[in-house]
């Protein structure tokens, strides 16, 4: 989803306390420095409220929210800086493409993907974040039998990354076709999933798992 | 779905010429019986709509539709003897949990299931046609990467049923989450989906491949 610029985040975020300015310089350290022994990551964290309210929930657990953009990062990195909360919360401002080297082997206990860029054309399909080489990525870096939980209300994307999982070799664990209509309790929703949602749309989720 | 007692189903079925009444005796057989090289099993076939459609789109293939309840059975049966077109289609009007005794090992090649019964309640779990046990019988009957080509409208069954491939080690090969707003080519319609896709219900498709 493309946004507004946001003239204040390109000073804002040098500034932020949340911010990891050099992320591979934590590469295998990132539990030692939040002080946790489950690290989640989200990939894609748009202006933050899915990582800060999941922080919030699972106070024992560390979450990094991964953002590219740098208007939505600032809006990000100011709610995780005003939010007083104890939690153990960071923001890096980057391509996720470069997270192999940021995080160490097996270093993630869970990738967290919500609403995706979906990427249509089949001429893009390397830059969705559930093609192969990505999960190159993620399977590196997660445990073994390590987790993705990938949320959108993009058919074709979860279409696609059903098969992708599969074909990977992932096992699915478990499917939602209609997750606002399920029983699935304690679901954290981002900005745009509580809009989109609001007009009727659904939204798919899905649990897989690297098998070894 | 329950249908209404077809009465004049128990004296036609004896007498229908698609009808095989011994299938455990053509096992190993079926392929040289039909006169074809391709063979596709429906589980579950009710009024017949699906594989009669089928055996004329697919000429050269041979198609073996099953049904239990006795007036749906007989409502196909009239069917596929009524329509003097050229096909491939016999019918065995029986419980398809014998299945494994019908077929010799990997003798078909394909399995069609079809809006089948969800079984919604946890304890009966074990009669749905995509529980492990049914995949363990598909599996006996298929060849090496054969495939179960499966499409419902109930959400619940359909979730379940992509998490129970996946678990038992198939791959998906591909998913629709709508396949009538898909750009899926040749799709043949059973009467239930004809029905319900009217009344604007989402149809879901998949093909799962056994991998070894």
């Amino acid at each position: 989803m493309r946004m507004r610029k946001v003239k204040w985040a390109t000073d804002y975020l040098p500034t932020a306390n949340c911010l990891v300015k050099e992320p591979s310089k934590q590469a295998g350290n990132w539990k030692k420095l939040m002080g946790t022994d489950t690290l989640h990551i989200e990939i894609g964290c748009g202006k933050g409220n899915y990582s800060l309210d999941m922080a919030k929930m699972y106070k024992d657990n560390g979450f990094i929210a991964i953002e590219k953009n740098e208007s939505a990062a600032g809006i990000a990195a100011k709610k995780y800086d005003e939010d007083t909360d104890d939690k153990h919360l960071k923001l890096i401002q980057d391509d996720a493409s470069s997270i192999g080297e940021w995080f160490g082997p097996r270093e993630v206990d869970v990738i967290h993907l919500n609403f995706s860029d979906p990427w249509p054309k089949s001429r893009h399909e390397k830059r969705r974040l559930t093609y192969k080489t990505f999960l190159d990525t993620y399977k590196q870096i997660l445990p073994k039998n390590g987790e993705i939980h990938f949320k959108t209300d993009n058919r074709g994307l979860f279409e696609y990354s059903l098969a992708s999982f599969s074909q990977y070799g992932m096992v699915i664990n478990k499917v939602w076709l209609d997750l606002h209509a399920s029983d699935y309790e304690g679901n954290v929703m981002t900005e745009y999933e509580r809009k989109f949602s609001e007009k009727g749309q659904v939204i798919y989720r899905v649990e897989a798992q690297f098998k070894d």
